[in-house]
């Protein structure tokens, strides 16, 4: 991590791309069968993160919820992110942010479990309402190395493409049967996570392109070694539309998997907010320092873990300077949109 | 805190007071009505810190539950302790540790909540079984400042002993009407907690005396000033029997408070173990090591908040090693057995 509230703060190209599944949540919040008193409804956030792109999302959830559980009912709200993740961050903007969920309603209960949710880890049954946003396009692991890119995506080594498409079906798969689980019947689960738009394209070209030039440059400059390089890889991957239906369209003839059905799913274009505002203020430097710190908060810390003594070698502040500065005027002499594909997609528990 | 898992590595002293109210827990466990499936057993643990001392009382829970709920049901397990603590070191501990208890039964479902236990922070009647081990020692806050001392118990100014007196009352009573909501019916609250004996005294006069002198000898050497050791505040009380039986005794004439009553209360001697230890092996320089690094663990981290420059004031790390190193030498050079006064008490939800 790069130190805390590091990821909170430079969150804002994902806090853009969050309000486009919030009315799905919104609505499904309206749909769900909610628990009898005095059983606690259950909201779960699956991969909060530090807990800033969640407090909108739930804050909506639970005013959608109170209108129809009225204030009486108990709400529990469970943050789960891996063990690592720092969830102090979290709950001190739960317990002093006037803006937090917690403010004026003293039946809602946040906790937070720090646990892979390629696990079971609710008990089942339990959720009323779940949320996942910008989560799932991490596999659960690496299944190879990447040999001419750190983000599969763009590798042209069918192998490897091929390692990174299993990973990812059997984690989507695995990720559905385990929230399959623990939400009750007639419970509800929204997703936003990256995506590959119809044309097949995975987006975040140029910022890639800039973050890859960088690391290459790095090497050439001898600050890292070609087999640092070679092991860096960011295990994320975009599913396309039929990746999010393979489970429900093969596994039998009524549209179930893991007790789920399909509601909703979308594929669309997230807007390149930072794009947006080059456009108006025409600052290129802004532009490429945003998108930088961008990168920085959400991959570096998984590419420094790579370097030959991990995340705490000795070069990982260094490292992340350099590849931010790079990055950051790489970008800004060529500002270029970027093609932000996402999926929004509603589970119900049959 | 003293640095990710610093007070797990130096919490002996805590440990070796831990297992005398284990059995009342594992009894507890045989008593408490269990929830219905497929709702959850909960198993609330107030005040866990990093999570080392509550894996063993925690498990021998589980254990007991088992054995009436089989193996199926979920439990669902809270640790609970300020936003600050440090809860990473608790789930690494939990999900990699082939001691947790979560080894073997994957229907346990660890949570935590960042929050005090001051206020209500779980569902009503949600909590099947209650646990709190050293820890509602701790006040809410510091009434006032300590003219003479850094723990009340060894001031002799009666304005001060009269307002942590007064804290220490409401604190009580605060935390038994929370624990009294969150318990469902027929639950039980299992507290172990420091004391004051039947005679009045709070014990640990010999560390507490190597501690306050070292840092008097501090303000001489103007390594801290006056002004700072006058804030210096270690804000835990012991609390009599009579204390612990206040609220039941003057509410109502059926001994009930906030749904609770007692089952059992007991204040005992604890073991002092690194005293035996020096009766064994006369290390005496061993003995004054291990009182100063758990006073370190468990009480510098507040002391060292009332820096002129708070916790992360340039003299922090250099005002732990100095008082640790002075604490050492001064216990190292006339051991002499401590007295641990604790109580253990059992509540139940009617």
């Amino acid at each position: 991590m790069e130190g805390h509230g590091g990821y909170n703060r430079s969150s804002r190209v994902q806090a853009a791309g969050l309000s486009p599944a919030v009315p799905l949540l919104e609505h499904a919040a309206r749909m769900v069968t909610l628990p009898a008193e005095p059983h606690p409804i259950v909201i779960a956030d699956y991969g909060s993160s530090e807990g800033r792109n969640s407090l909108e999302p739930i804050t909506v959830a639970i005013r959608a919820l109170r209108k129809r559980a009225g204030s009486n009912q108990a709400i529990s709200v469970m943050h789960t992110d891996l063990p690592d993740n720092d969830f102090r961050v979290l709950f001190r903007t739960l317990v002093n942010d006037p803006n937090s969920y917690l403010a004026g309603d003293t039946k809602v209960f946040p906790a937070t479990v720090g646990r892979s949710f390629y696990e079971q880890i609710l008990p089942a049954n339990s959720v009323t309402l779940g949320w996942s946003s910008w989560a799932v396009q991490w596999l659960s692991r690496a299944p190879a190395q990447i040999p001419d890119q750190i983000q599969v995506a763009y590798s042209e080594d069918p192998g490897t493409r091929a390692a990174f498409a299993a990973q990812a079906a059997a984690d989507w798969r695995t990720f559905l049967i385990h929230r399959g689980s623990e939400l009750h019947a007639n419970g509800r689960l929204v997703v936003l996570t990256m995506a590959v738009d119809d044309a097949g394209d995975f987006g975040y070209r140029p910022v890639l392109d800039a973050m890859y030039g960088t690391l290459v440059k790095m090497v050439d400059e001898n600050f890292i070694s070609a087999d640092e390089l070679s092991r860096m890889t960011i295990p994320t991957v975009g599913r396309s539309r039929s990746d999010f239906m393979a489970p429900f369209a093969e596994v039998s003839e009524d549209g179930r998997f893991a007790n789920l059905i399909v509601e909703e799913l979308e594929v669309f274009q997230g807007e390149d907010r930072l794009w947006a505002e080059f456009q108006r203020d025409g600052d290129a430097h802004a532009f490429g320092s945003q998108w930088a710190a961008f990168s920085r908060a959400s991959a570096f810390p998984t590419l420094a873990a790579d370097l030959d003594g991990g995340g705490k070698d000795p070069r990982a502040a260094e490292f992340a300077n350099r590849l931010e500065a790079g990055m950051a005027a790489t970008l800004a002499a060529a500002p270029e949109r970027t093609l932000i594909p996402l999926a929004r997609m509603v589970f119900r528990k049959v």
